[in-house]
């Protein structure tokens, strides 16, 4: 008996020995697939050079849904299809200005603005005002209507430069943008300026998206590149009472219809349970939304290329996901989960690629602990790509609503220091992103979606 | 007794534990200085913008020693001295140029190329040949004068773009560059051209040196762009006999006394045992020598300042070394070595950053089993800053020559996904670095500079 159990232990050690140097095998297959026939940069360099910048509701982000489905069509997918979300349709309209009115100086001296995303515009008669520059949410209690009402809210809060993940300098920064107008607004400021949203130093303005509170009336606002950020400030220090000049047109329309962009591969064994990888589809109107989130999207296309490229039969439903309107409302990314809700899809796990093309350092995970431990048992397969990271924490935006049905979220993480340098602006072009660093994402990808396929999850508890 | 035994094991326990803590609290101030009040990012742009590109022997490798000197002489070490070193003066001269000879086309296709360091001219006659195309030195023998004389080799072999280090990739073409040029003329042809050394597909040449073997006719060597290569390798299978011409004005001219440029903080403890960290001060002629290397000499002078800002006084002796000459020839390294020698300084370790200022990933080394899996243990400290590799390997050029002398040598080892985009090349320029990325290589360095020094390195064997 003794002698049989043994056997039974070498046996599967045996066993789980082969599964590794198997699962090795073909995470080395499908690296050299991504880096030796990649076709991931070239769809993104179509996405954003032949297309461009696709925000919600425009022509371009309509051309983009046609792409991604036209680009899926090619693959040899079980199904191809577009689910209909109705979305915002946000506006920038005509040239955007805003100037530092000096009364030392004399004349207005220009800065680099743009409006904010949902942002109204003030229309060609600008909005004017003197200054009060605050470095939170909280500082407007203190200085109260007497101190607001009439003046501009100059936002100067800057990233913490200390902070080695920049997503968290983004987080202890992003209140001021999404929230100071209606903030500003209760106590009676009649426009917003804010410090773009980065670590860096340059003359580049970072739009993104604000949400006006209900019962607060709406004001206008705009963000400003942190070089004049700067400026001001300084300025404010000589001449407290100089005011600020902004003129947007930006403005609100009626919602449109739209899609969210979906191709699959069906599971043999489990063909109702989806595993799924997605990015989002449209992307700020400044740049070409390159790294947020082209190479999301391409990067998911290319885990479904590499799997039938490498004749690989997933057991699990893979799932690709284009996602509309992740930037100014999240329309694509609730109606998704509403659908999948309403016909009782089970999804194991989403995967979200919404932080860059740049290079790969791990995934992190709502998992449980069991979960969480089984899956940083594969990193001994994956450090040799570079990914070193399997870690607790939340997923993208996109895929946040089907937390909700038990879905185990997952978000791809590529190294953090360059993201916010190109976030939201007019340099997020093609350029930017590097060909082998899009390429290894994609492998990081479908590596860990072949490893989810194959293992499973393990116990939820 | 036992009981002692048991007080002494917490003893250490409890001690080791404090020592761990310690570490990561100085650890993360290193950080914060590097993050809050770094200097690396705004001495690098003095050096490539108002120096830039320096290769050993001109004038700008002149001012780079004075300003080398000088930065270390504000950061208040204890020394700061030139060593004199003569480097070899290759200059490039006026404009080179290189056409396909295409008798289909009838007129010749101009081709981006630059004269490889180190090569002979042409002068203004130039050289033409039939082109013959080759993957490898190997296949020159089999094909011997009869079909090489009087003829252009080139060679054409690309870096393997499956390889995730592209530093392997480059090992595995860099023989092309290095000694093509003495291999071809060993069988009469009349000049080289070799595809540049990068997995880009661009229209950017990529220097750097060749060396003539002694017994060998030198003929002139060019690189010219990928997408050149590619362009010359497709028409050739169309037009098999087609010509090619170029012409380069480079020469080599005589030596000239130039200087590594040296900084330390003495030892409280062990002033004559010395932990060193440097860079190339020297760089190509083409671009302003950013990653390569202007980012390891920022790197290296930052690691004293961050060590003298936070008042950490080091047991050993910490030196920084801008050494002269690394590209075309190695002077300054050896010279460095020699002179260690005949001083009897002890050299600990000796830590180079020359593989660009990129996001941080690690270290390699060729330290002994037992010192390497010490160093692994720091793993867990450094970890949260993305350093997860501690791996065996060599280490820099220009510490080379100290491993005879016992040294341990250690390279940087940042993300090597971008290197070989800018490598000797006239796109690598300041604007190619990301502050942050380079600060936290400083930092990367200064941790491991502060745990050598506090911790040590453990047995040899």
């Amino acid at each position: 008996m003794i002698r049989f159990y043994w056997l039974l232990s070498f046996f599967v050690l045996v066993t789980a020995s082969f599964a590794q140097t198997d699962d090795a095998a073909t995470i080395q297959k499908i690296y050299n697939e991504a880096l030796q026939n990649g076709q991931s940069y070239e769809n993104l360099r179509f996405l954003t050079k032949e297309i461009g910048a696709r925000l919600s509701g425009s022509p371009q982000a309509a051309a983009a849904v046609e792409w991604g489905r036209q680009v899926m069509d090619t693959l040899g997918l079980d199904r191809v299809y577009l689910q209909e979300v109705m979305v915002p349709h946000w506006v920038r309209g005509a040239r955007e200005q805003g100037r530092i009115l000096s009364q030392r100086s004399g004349a207005g001296q220009e800065v680099n603005l743009c409006a904010l995303g949902n942002s109204i515009g003030t229309g060609p008669a600008g909005v004017v005002g003197e200054v009060v520059e605050v470095h939170g949410l909280e500082e407007l209690d203190a200085l109260g209507r007497a101190q607001l009402a009439g003046k501009i809210v100059f936002f100067n809060r800057p990233f913490d430069p200390a902070l080695v993940n920049t997503f968290e300098a983004y987080g202890g920064a992003v209140d001021q943008r999404g929230g100071g107008a209606s903030a500003a607004a209760q106590y009676g400021a009649v426009g917003v300026v804010v410090r773009s949203m980065t670590t860096r130093l340059d003359d580049v303005p970072h739009t993104g998206s604000l949400r006006y509170a209900a019962d607060v009336p709406k004001i206008p606002a705009v963000a400003i590149s942190t070089n004049d950020a700067d400026r001001l400030s300084r300025q404010l220090t000589l001449e407290p009472d100089l005011k600020f000049y902004f003129e947007t047109h930006c403005q609100m329309l009626d919602d449109v219809l739209s899609y969210n962009v979906i191709g699959e591969i069906k599971g043999t064994q489990f063909p109702n349970e989806v595993i799924l990888v997605g990015g989002h589809l449209d992307s700020w109107d400044l740049g070409e939304g390159a790294h947020d989130d082209g190479a999301g999207c391409v990067q998911a296309m290319e885990v479904l290329r590499i799997l039938k490229s490498l004749g690989i039969k997933p057991k699990h439903t893979i799932r690709a996901v284009l996602f509309m309107n992740e930037e100014n409302g999240l329309r694509g990314g609730r109606k998704y989960a509403e659908v999948a809700q309403a016909n009782r899809e089970k999804h194991l796990v989403a995967i979200e690629s919404d932080r860059g093309g740049f290079t790969p350092r791990g995934f992190e995970t709502n998992a449980s602990p069991a979960q969480l431990k089984r899956m940083q048992g594969w990193v001994t397969l994956l450090a040799p790509y570079g990914l070193h990271e399997m870690i607790a924490g939340g997923g993208g935006a996109d895929i946040g609503p089907l937390e909700a049905q038990g879905t185990v979220l997952m978000e791809y993480l590529p190294d953090p220091q360059r993201y916010f340098d190109y976030h939201h602006t007019n340099i997020d072009t093609f350029e930017a992103v590097n060909r082998r660093e899009l390429e290894l994402g994609a492998a990081a990808m479908a590596s860990l979606v072949y490893l989810l396929d194959r293992h499973g999850l393990g116990k939820a508890k």
